[in-house]
């Protein structure tokens, strides 16, 4: 997510940056519901990020209510983080129904490729639910095009462009938007790809900033029906609220409660004056 | 929770806040053991606000060992926010186990109303435990009363006194407390009602400080046998700690670290000029 | 972890400084995975403290993979803070598999004695895994030794010293070292004992601070052979860590954050200047 060759020329015009005010309003005017099926680590921490953007966030899982909850929301979010059968039963329920009733799915493939299990979960996931948007590190996006290429833990090994085949191929075969983060953050949709060169290698010091990425792309998934715009713009917007946390932070601790004010206060100027993206977004 | 009409006039006597300020010495003086069965999202938020405000938090869901853990505590917080099967049976054995010892049980119907299976384990819980008070917002609360009243989300659609006949019947029927939260929260037992008006808007985009109310509620149960007094100190409690903090916090994510102080360094001056409450608390 | 007589005399030799700065070292050098199985409380605590640190954390519990996942893993930690029959059974199993494949093993009994349940759990978990360290507060500890002794809740009522017997016959039967939090932290391998008295009361009304020094053990056992070692630099650095932490905080939600960035920037002056052992370490 930090800077990198995008930066060195002037990347964007005005008019996307426009685009991209005018999702933030969008959420702060109509704060969707978005639901979320994610792991226990970021469950605290991407509920507050979420309202601090502006949506409103629940967190469900039990097989019993996923469908109608689903129902009540304007996008889904499934995380694989640290999941388990029944939440995986859950999650295919869950993902199925939005898909059933046009409401945008973000799949968030944690760890695929450092376990079977985990990568046998994101394929089923795919096949079964049929993602709007997959969002994930370079190494997880690698292991779901191919088999045995996966991470030791949960950080990657790539970057973004080092995968960027994987990402177009992965898009072209499951007809969804694939987000990619790392120093330059890339979205691909068919045959369109945007780089963002917002954030701060700070944010890698700092649990969750993947998750919480997923999660505001599904804030944005709510309000742009585009999901190459709704992707890319959540990435632009973590990377300027990071760095504007960055710059109040003595360190990752007090980093994290900065970020969620900056989420809250970012507004049209902070967007004009430092969004990095590249491509159409 | 933050200002409104109960303001306009002085409302409090000196006797009450003297009330308050003895319920939150006996905390810091006892450290009532807190038991809680609660949601993943706010297990860490609600244990530091117990800790903050001087209890012992203990969280603890197995089925295997929820009636002993409970009968070790002085009090029991029930909180549905994550729900699933075998979390709901770890509530009702220790609900009852709670009630058979005396030990009061705070219930938090979080979202009921927006799924039939949530408001079904409300209501179950009413049934099968007889919570002590029930703590909720004014959509939770009403679809305790009313079917089909719901909310979308987790979040609220109402007022706390538009929906205070809902409240009164409530508590008379299960003969406990309801406290309901909102711009003026409203607590009810039988015929009695007492409303504070202390806290701030910023605190409803942090997640979980519904959840961290009844916890704190738990903790003022623990050391006062009136459930009124109870809820609608810790209600007061909640506010005034929540204005300290937002005098402090530059949004909400620095809000919460601020929040926590303020629960640990109340004073007896913080209560005697900042309390707005009104009605036999 | 706070002062105490240990403080009286200069304690440490300038070798016993650099061999807990050459740990710190290796960890930021090697960011080793340290696979937790850990409590839903403290999730999102523990992996920040060890991206702090320097460590890369995972969280995964699933039956499915955890073997899987712990043989990518050079520490595993077993917490039973929110223990459940599933949990328990990834914890045998990930502890074995860990055991097998030489990957050193941190247990924390969070609450054993408590619960006939945790007591019995810490037990198996002695028995069936065989841990490198075992690391909790007093009254944890003695449960493991003496049955019936244990606390009301997960709090210690004893100090370490008073146990110092009971934790060298733990190291005895069990062949693991036995790392004891408290005012003044001790940590027993066989006939070795060292003291450690840094840390600050503050830390006692932050929760999950006990398992997040489990965790930091995590990342030193994975980078010190020596559980004595190992034990002994995580609670130093955990200590050194909380009384800068105190500097910057106004209180215990405040403490937190900065406790983070202080794990992050701890630096060979601080431990030079300011570590507090005595004993071997």
């Amino acid at each position: 997510m930090n800077s990198g060759s995008v930066r060195d020329t002037n990347l964007i015009s005005e008019e996307t940056a426009a685009l991209v005010w005018a999702d933030v309003q969008k959420i702060r005017a109509e704060a969707p519901l978005v639901h979320n099926i994610t792991n226990y680590v970021v469950m605290n921490a991407t509920a507050n990020a979420l309202l601090a953007i502006g949506a409103s966030p629940v967190m469900a899982h039990a097989i019993e209510e996923v469908e109608e909850m689903v129902r009540h929301a304007r996008a889904l979010v499934l995380n694989i983080g640290t999941l388990s059968a029944a939440w995986v039963e859950a999650m295919v329920k869950a993902g199925r129904q939005a898909r059933q009733r046009g409401i945008p799915v973000v799949l968030d493939p944690v760890g695929s490729g450092a376990t079977e299990y985990r990568t046998a979960t994101a394929h089923r996931l795919l096949e079964q639910v049929g993602p709007t948007i997959v969002r994930g590190n370079a190494s997880e996006i690698r292991s779901l095009v191919r088999a045995g290429a996966g991470p030791k833990g949960v950080d990657s090994q790539h970057t973004p462009d080092e995968i960027l085949g994987e990402a177009e191929a992965l898009s072209r075969q499951w007809h969804c938007a694939v987000s990619v983060s790392g120093p330059v953050d890339i979205v691909v949709a068919g045959d369109a790809v945007v780089r963002v060169a917002n954030g701060h290698a700070m944010m890698a010091r700092v649990t969750g900033m993947g998750c919480t990425a997923t999660a505001i792309t599904g804030a944005f998934a709510a309000v742009n029906p585009s999901p190459l715009q709704a992707a890319a713009h959540a990435m632009a917007i973590m990377g300027l609220a990071g760095e504007i946390a960055v710059q109040r932070a003595q360190g990752p601790g007090t980093f994290f409660p900065h970020f969620l004010d900056a989420l809250h206060g970012l507004d049209e100027s902070h967007i004009a004056r430092g969004l990095h993206m590249q491509g159409r977004g």
